[in-house]
């Protein structure tokens, strides 16, 4: 599919659930937030559609059109090869997004989000970064729109993976290390311990502080908000054509989990078939084994960062003081998952897995062996997921039709591979007793 | 342009050159070799095609045309924001062979000579590599077709690179470090200095000797000889037709230039115009300063290789003692240009740039910004030489057509970029005394 085929629209979920998600909180008063209160933070259209329960459509700016032209249609590739190794009967497919300049599915919302910041005429955007991924495609777009990015990354990663720093400096983004001297926050967490090493709560609040407090200048996420999953819709808004194209419909789609991005993009679109016209898709996300939300997490009200900075968000959490495991997949060390993926998963209209790292890159392995890609940890667990489904086909004798979102590359991750192929990784597990008094920091904010 | 259009024949430059190719002699003999000379290392259909002069076209054939359906064709693309950030009224255009499962062009080769092994029942293929591009590009090709892989990897290269490294191994190959104790050529260096960090010359030797001792192994290269420039061919084959969609002809043809392969793929094409229909394009080779062959080298029969176990080859030369300075464009540290480039060089037919490697990532960062892809750093050099093209334009007023080939992504290069935007990359040139020094290790085998 060319250029012409990219959606002109962003498709909306929250217009057709038969469940609305339950507001967000001001912490404080207990009482629902309404967009104006999120402009001090985030650029208004971004505020307008987090809180846009009522549009199923939301055109796409043609500016924004313009730059996903640069990198979409992405490819959705049938994995002949993939089925072969693993002898199944079912159809793999794969949905691309591995093929950005930013080398993952990120930069559909960050084009999105520096646009509109450029269009209400911010000047500078800021944000924090763990893994990378997200820095590195905000970097990108806000080089592209003519903004300028600062993003606080976590430390230890600043320190661990130098050529992600690099990607973002190389897009011309300003990278701070976090916890810095540049914030109140920073500077109360390095008075108290000067060599902390960073954690993802403390740069959140850092990029908030700063955006809060300097004119001109805005807050953006990369995941789990409303608005980021409704960006990430094109994935799958392009999939089902392409399917179609294909003469297929899936009846499973499965993506990794993290905060619920890339999930979206890929679920949602086919997922309106299943609220509207009877289809009966399941949707799989797969989760680390570390730090699993939807599988072990509680569904309640818990803030979105671990120093209570943000508002109340109703959702599937290990509460906000749980401390993820080291693994390589980044992305997915998040305690929470939207709010509009938690309502969708209380309502059962999805289900979710959990993954275990080794598994995860045993079936990265084979997928680079067979396909030719070497896929992000992250996308790992989706392939691990997806090959579980394909064996379970293989037993059954089933020629079912999967699709997974193949959500980024992972040249920049080798060193994870290196790990696990000289036998060196681990699994990582929570016990129930760790994960009960993780839990018990959301509970306290519901009683 | 989709998967029908990828050529069906490679275009063989040898049959329409005013002035054949010197033949390659033995050097003991000093007689010209044929291509059975060249059995014992090499696949047949391979050392069939080093030495054909008389077919214009070669067959492509049907299993290479499938595994180049997963990446091939390759984008043409306009740089339009390069464009605009030069203010040139050039139209700069670029062939991007960065999205093949390897990251580069260095597959159109070896899926072809990986094919061809199989075909030939051959069990296992080896080869060395410097910086990695060829060696990650064979392991994938021989898992694709069966057959093992075992790469000798510059020991220095081994440490280093470790993300190159675990890129191969995740394709499944065996590395070796090398000088290494499996081969005789690896045993008398390491006997002398156990310490050795290794060079690309004992790493082709060892290579080599591994072939030709074992049963059912041949040898594999990825640049400087005939048939791996042929396979290239498909590059500008494509090239030309998308052009042609674009209503467009170039006026320059650009690549960067280590043994030649990226360079005759994008040119020869091409270059056949020029030969047969009366066009003017120029081709210009951008090869670094430290390593400038083809600008300030001698065109004379040398080895291909350190130690000297090749035939001699009749080429553009620094000489094969030359020790190149350890710039992060490792695929251009070559001391030769492949014959066939050689003789169209000293007929005219191309000319010849150098670049020093500040300027290679000047223009390469100016590309990441705006046209959104990290370039190699071997391709760094080609869009610094586009770069100085599109300035010569602004300043003349022509809008001249401009292609070069971006060869390959700079993903697992990030720490060169790291050390070039943190102002510590210096500049490598080679003094008058050294080169004659070099050169003069040729110039004996030529009395």
């Amino acid at each position: 599919m060319d250029e012409s085929e990219i959606p002109k629209y962003w498709f909306n979920i929250q217009a057709v659930m038969p469940n609305k998600p339950l507001p967000i909180l001001n912490p404080a008063t207990r009482e629902p937030l309404s967009s104006k209160d999120l402009y001090p933070i985030f650029c208004e259209a971004c505020a307008d559609q987090e809180l846009n329960t009522t549009d199923e459509w939301i055109p796409i700016p043609e500016p924004v059109r313009e730059q996903y032209a640069g990198y979409r249609c992405t490819p959705l590739v049938r994995a002949y090869e993939l089925e072969e190794a693993l002898g199944t009967p079912a159809h793999i497919y794969f949905k691309n997004e591995s093929v950005s300049p930013a080398g993952s599915h990120k930069l559909n919302s960050a084009l999105a989000q520096a646009y509109y910041a450029k269009e209400q005429g911010i000047t500078n955007i800021t944000t924090e970064t763990g893994a990378g991924q997200w820095g590195g495609a905000l970097s990108y777009a806000a080089k592209k729109f003519g903004i300028e990015c600062a993003v606080y990354m976590v430390k230890v990663s600043y320190e661990q993976k130098p050529y992600r720093r690099s990607i973002m400096q190389t897009f011309g983004a300003a990278i701070t290390p976090s916890p810095s001297m540049s914030t109140r926050a920073g500077k109360d967490i390095l008075t108290v311990n000067p060599a902390d090493n960073g954690s993802l709560g403390c740069a959140i609040s850092e990029a908030i502080e700063l955006a809060v407090n300097t004119p001109g200048c805005k807050y953006a996420l990369g995941s789990v908000l409303n608005h980021v999953c409704l960006h990430q819709t094109v994935i799958g808004l392009e999939a089902e054509k392409q399917m179609a194209f294909a003469g297929e419909y899936p009846d499973i789609v499965v993506a990794c989990f993290g905060g619920g991005s890339n999930f979206s993009g890929i679920a949602f679109p086919f997922m309106r078939h299943n609220i509207q016209d009877g289809k009966k898709t399941r949707f799989v996300a797969a989760e680390p084994l570390s730090c699993p939300k939807l599988t072990r997490g509680k569904f309640e009200y818990d803030f979105g960062d671990e120093a209570g900075l943000t508002p109340l968000l109703p959702m599937y959490t290990l509460g906000h003081t749980f401390k993820p495991a080291s693994i390589h997949a980044g992305g997915l060390r998040y305690h929470g998952a939207g709010v509009i993926l938690s309502q969708l998963m209380k309502d059962g209209f999805m289900e979710a897995v959990d993954i275990s790292q080794t598994e995860s890159f045993k079936a990265g392995v084979l997928f680079a062996r067979t396909e030719g890609i070497i896929p992000a940890p992250e996308s790992c667990h989706a392939i691990a997921a997806t090959v579980r489904e394909a064996i379970k086909c293989k037993e059954s004798g089933e020629a079912k039709t999967i699709l997974f979102n193949l959500s980024g590359h992972g040249f920049v991750d080798m060193a994870a591979y290196d790990q696990y192929i000289s036998g060196n990784l681990g699994d990582i597990s929570i016990s129930e007793d760790d994960l009960a008094r993780y839990i018990s920091s959301a509970d306290a904010l519901n009683r």
